[in-house]
């Protein structure tokens, strides 16, 4: 047993100022010292994005015992990156993402700011995990999901994660039930644009869409865990081969 | 056999202008009627990334027998999904991305924009494949590269792709020995912003990097293929679940 407390990493898509990222960093202050290095405003659907095309920076916003605060105007991948060749001397013990005010459930996962930094702690080998609500409400209501995230952090704490593995947890809004492993439930979006006309008289169009659930009579999806008042927590890997395809590839392509 | 030709969707993350589009889309006209929804300037690095924050738009900038081309303002995500939502009357028979300016092998597949497309194809069930060279040069030479482009999608429009699968195609940049199918390799980036002042005085931090092949001895990825002078493809989920992980976290997290 070390008598070092681990030192936890945190950051997430909604920005600096969300309840969520407020909520988790005081959870994690109970289980050792943070670092927050959180993006500046809101980064939503930000995926594994980088900042390529300009340069970004970070400054510290707070720094007491326990608790180092950066802001970052990069994307969530970003922030990551930064912490980790700019800021920690070592890798941290732990990542934690979140809570993002919203699901990132079935296929969000390859869309969200929120997993984005997770994929990339993971890629880094820093054990990983990913803490979303159904709510979009910037004031939700996260009390309920708290033991829930303390218990799946100590248990990573504890037995760590494999290599290429980190974890995607969302909860239900509330009247929380229980625990689920599951796997990520296919389906796609639809209806995906709002179109409306500018006052200059033209077309743009914003991003909304619904989303439909391929398999929605399947038990072990985390679609379903959400919809039966599950929190759900789907074992997510950085490799994203289909290794079960490779020899079948190989006949079609008629290649080695 | 059909007499109607395949509609062919285009779309990549260097923009509408860059050389990769341009001979993929000339490519494609040999196959199909093409379709080009391209960004309208350099969006490398955007993954899957999503515009949320605010509208898009897009215009129609060519319209001749077998290819009309639009430039859309958001991401290469964006892109593909306005073409499935206000363009194209139904799903196209194939989705091409790139040619990216620049490698997609290994952990770039989670970066990369061209493949973020491919994945946002695949998501709607759209036979999708991202094609990329090893050469950031923008005047890069493709032309022993298009065969196989040829005789990859060929395959590719004849037997399609199962759902939720798609190809991640990435060639040297010349001397090709052949083509070889390939798992994503393990790797890490290090050493990824370069630091400097700017006239204020205040740092930035550029994105950079050096990539770490955690498995270079290893013939099987794409990296090694790549090294040694093949055309690599990879068959790409959009699964991220590690389903061979699921019942060992049950007991991890004493959960069902």
């Amino acid at each position: 047993m070390s008598l070092k407390k681990p030192v936890i990493l945190i950051t997430n898509d909604d920005g600096s100022t969300a309840k969520g990222i407020k909520v988790l960093t005081n959870l994690m202050m109970q289980l050792g010292d943070v670092v927050v290095m959180a993006p500046d405003g809101p980064r939503s659907g930000q995926s594994n994005a980088l900042t390529v095309e300009k340069p970004i920076r970070f400054k510290k916003v707070e720094d007491k015992p326990g608790l180092i605060r950066y802001v970052c105007t990069g994307t969530p991948t970003d922030c990551v990156k930064l912490a980790f060749n700019e800021i920690l001397d070592e890798k941290p013990d732990l990542l934690v993402s979140g809570i993002n005010h919203g699901s990132n459930a079935a296929i969000n996962v390859i869309y969200s700011g929120t997993m984005g930094a997770v994929l990339e702690g993971c890629e880094n080998d820093v054990p990983s995990i990913g803490f979303s609500i159904s709510n979009f409400d910037p004031d939700a209501d996260f009390s309920e999901f708290e033991p829930y995230i303390i218990e799946v952090t100590k248990q990573v704490l504890e037995h760590g994660l494999p290599y290429g593995l980190c974890l995607n947890v969302n909860s239900p809004k509330a009247n929380i039930k229980g625990l689920k492993i599951a796997r990520q439930c296919e389906g796609h979006w639809t209806q995906e644009f709002a179109k409306a006309t500018d006052p200059r008289g033209r077309n743009y169009y914003w991003l909304t869409g619904h989303f439909e659930n391929h398999e929605p009579e399947a038990e072990d999806t985390d679609e379903w865990a959400l919809a039966n008042g599950y929190v759900s927590v789907v074992p997510t890997k950085i490799d994203l081969t289909a290794h079960e395809y490779i020899a079948n590839l190989k006949k079609v392509l008629n290649a080695k």
